[in-house]
């Protein structure tokens, strides 16, 4: 059924720029589109936000439609209102950006039957409208936060290495840390805390697993924190 | 004109947290409500979002329209989507903050005919829809910022004493904070340079005026800063 309006309304939308972490690389989720504008290119997942859900219900909604992950960290970003950023009419997107531990969670092309993949943020296809400013923005912000909040860790598995802790920075903030001088730093925030497990399946020498204390990160996310690495 | 869509779309609306800072405190731009709903009762300046316009673009004007504020620190700060937030309608709002130093600027009750005042951020009146919790967001915002970047500075006038600047951060972070300690610190970042000129009127001793270096601060700007006060 149509709806009228007495001033031309913009159409609001929500995109999520998903970064997921595996071994080497910060990856992104991108769906192929099925239909013009860019039909066939690459573009964040994302869709209209519907009068009776909040902008945060609107994106999770997509996310699980569009690529099946659900009960992610998801933050919102910025909002994008460029006049001509969708050349079919005036499109206005509220930006979110989640965090997933790859490990833990399968991807699908979903109900919308669409091809969804993970791609390295280091080496993306050309995306669909204003997509990839939207995800540099989205990589800006996560560069920035790691150092005053506890919000990596998200990427990570339950247990973990001080090795993939480190991995973790260094992928996102694109640079190489000095080992020692790290896990000093990490350890004294008490954020982490070791376990009585190890690696298994490693080729190399297994090492100490570590888990997050939920009760100091609770309280960094709060207050924040000064990572100065 | 009417128009008409094939789905129900949300109006899209912004609202400026506007911050002053006068000697004592920090100050906030509330235009006092002349239609229901909440008729008589303060509000955060703003409106409709028109099609042809940037969300930035029809922030500044509807500051000029009810403010006469303009050529001011303007950044986005969230879009605010709960479901029953305006009693009429969905109504989704991008909400700015705007930094405006007290002395440069004369606050009028604009075109709209509407009452605009200045209201000490401790001291605020009962507000309008969820104005409250946008201005506790630009608030905990603005607290957040002075500390990794030079922002805080938009709020003071070309010629500044480095008490005006302590007292700048003190209203902000609202606490008090050491005075040699925070010389030392201000000083160290050479983000402030002394002039050859004093304070004039004033009832003290007068003090040196400093002027901000425009390069360094531009520096800060992008890539940030550690202010531990």
């Amino acid at each position: 059924m149509p709806h009228t309006y007495q001033f031309a309304r913009p159409a609001l939308t929500v995109d999520i720029v998903v970064f997921g972490l595996d071994e080497d690389d910060l990856q992104v989720m991108l769906i192929q589109r099925d239909l013009p504008p860019f039909e066939g290119e690459w573009a964040l997942p994302g869709g209209f936000v519907h009068v009776e859900e909040t902008l945060e219900e609107a994106a999770r909604r997509e996310l699980v439609e569009e690529t099946g992950l659900k009960d992610i960290y998801l933050e919102q970003l910025y909002t994008f209102g460029a006049v001509e950023r969708d050349p079919r009419e005036r499109v206005v997107t509220v930006a979110y950006y989640a965090l997933v531990n790859l490990e833990g969670h399968d991807v699908q092309a979903s109900t919308d039957a669409r091809n969804a993949a993970w791609f390295p943020v280091s080496d993306l296809p050309k995306l669909a409208f204003d997509h990839q400013q939207i995800l540099d923005a989205a990589h800006a912000r996560l560069r920035g936060k790691v150092r005053y909040q506890p919000i990596g860790f998200e990427l990570l598995p339950d247990r973990f290495t001080l090795r993939q802790l480190q991995r973790l920075y260094e992928v996102i903030l694109d640079r190489e840390l000095d080992k020692r001088n790290f896990r000093k730093k990490v350890l004294a925030m008490e954020i982490v805390k070791e376990t009585n497990e190890i690696e298994k399946d490693v080729a190399h020498r297994a090492a100490k697993l570590y888990r997050f204390d939920k009760r100091t990160y609770d309280r960094l996310m709060k207050q924040g924190f000064n990572f100065e690495i």
